[in-house]
């Protein structure tokens, strides 16, 4: 199995090749957003690249409500804003939503030009993504990025699901080391050497994926750590927002795993 | 002082703003041969980014020798390949090299480009480096990448050098956290939830530096698996270079700090 992480959304438009799927990561916050509107009975979620696409949609439609930002903050008319806590149970159950937000909706759309199946991921459901994900041989997770640089907070949570899956296939770790070893048959002489790593996976990461798990494996337990370093943590920290980072790094509180399909995000 | 990491040759030319110092890092293997050769009495090493010209600069000096590396394999009629196992003593002492590398010479004349001042950074010489930068402002730490992409050995060593750093400065660790509580005033309730974080330094990190630092504190002593873990890395095992990554994964053994100036690298 071959996972490739990215670290931006414009990287999409540079990969040659496709994957059988992908799992794209906003976890500030728009897909974490996602993840709990359907985790809170939501119907389905549109994503959509540009605002006034998304006044123009909800326009045509009855019980549609309209969410997204810009600059982290919610839209002037819009019912909701981008904050994961916005989408409770009384507000978004048996509705649909319109979502735009500046990076991560126009990821979804772009990961789905190089996969059938594309997967909403955040640190709340990282567990049940990477459980959907065993059956695949290739596996693109997208990261939105922040202002189009890497983002701390994304990869970080690909990280996550890199260690969840390790975990599901009985890798407890990843080794390079005994990658090679095994390949050149002298398996032996590195167990003096490598602590921790207890068995080997048919896993293949890029090299942003072994540093995003090494991340995951660096943080352990305090996500909320990882959060608050990124660039978009400590933008959100400044605007007041911590209630959303406390939030954004619950990790494996749900099962539900929102799939895109057809324009439309749902369970 | 701002300490901004970048992960490939290309991003270099997408920066806008200019730094007081780059460091430039291809530790698998450029960076880690010019840093041996100078420390093993070598006079300069001269990067030239062609093959061609390469030659030609050569063919008109005298007692110069010729290194470098396509594919990581030596070139046909050159003195010395790009292992810096063959930059020993009695090979490089006294005399002048001109060296051409797939990422590696490149990314230099890309950096210098962007900052005044440009050092070669390597695991060799991680703390040398880190004491070196102490005085300045803003430093870009320029990984070369590996066929255009995020490189795990280059950045890990970006994450070594912060590491020196962040020692240096007196913060024996960085926290995002104690960060926004700082500026937020309230410094006291984070003290149960972050346990390893004594000191804030004046250090501010970009995400990828962030994750750079992260993944350095994970692999702590066993810099060898983090070279390991590298696709450059598995290359290079693949070729039997084991012996290489193995002396390139050494950490602090020379205080030597090559700078290149006016074309040519030297100490």
């Amino acid at each position: 199995m071959k996972l490739t992480v990215i670290s931006t959304r414009k990287e999409i438009l540079t990969l040659q090749q496709h994957f059988e799927a992908a799992v794209v990561l906003d976890i500030l916050r728009a897909t974490t957003t996602i993840t709990t509107a359907l985790s809170h009975g939501c119907q389905g979620v549109m994503p959509v690249t540009e605002v006034e696409e998304a006044r123009r949609i909800a326009s045509q439609h009855d019980q549609v409500l309209l969410g997204g930002e810009r600059g982290a903050v919610k839209l002037p008319g819009f019912h909701l804003g981008n904050s994961p806590l916005e989408y409770r149970q009384q507000a978004v159950k048996g509705k649909r939503v319109v979502l735009t937000t500046t990076n991560g909706t126009g990821t979804i759309k772009l990961a789905a030009e190089k996969a059938p199946v594309v997967l909403i991921g955040s640190l709340l459901n990282a567990r049940a993504v990477a459980t959907k994900l065993t059956g695949f041989n290739s596996v693109l997770l997208a990261c939105a990025g922040t202002q189009g640089s890497f983002s701390l907070d994304d990869t970080v949570a690909a990280g996550y699901i890199i260690k969840e899956l390790l975990a599901i296939k009985g890798g407890n770790n990843y080794s390079g080391q005994r990658l090679a070893a095994k390949r050149n048959g002298t398996d032996q002489w590195y167990a003096a050497e490598v602590p921790v790593d207890n068995a080997l996976t048919d896993v293949v990461l890029n090299d942003v994926a072994v540093a995003a798990y090494r991340c995951a494996l660096y943080y352990g337990d305090n996500t909320l750590a990882a959060l608050y370093d990124s660039l978009h943590g400590q933008k959100l920290a400044q605007l007041g927002m911590d209630d959303d980072l406390t939030y954004c790094a619950q990790l494996n509180i749900t099962d539900v795993v929102p799939c895109y399909k057809d324009d439309v995000i749902s369970t």
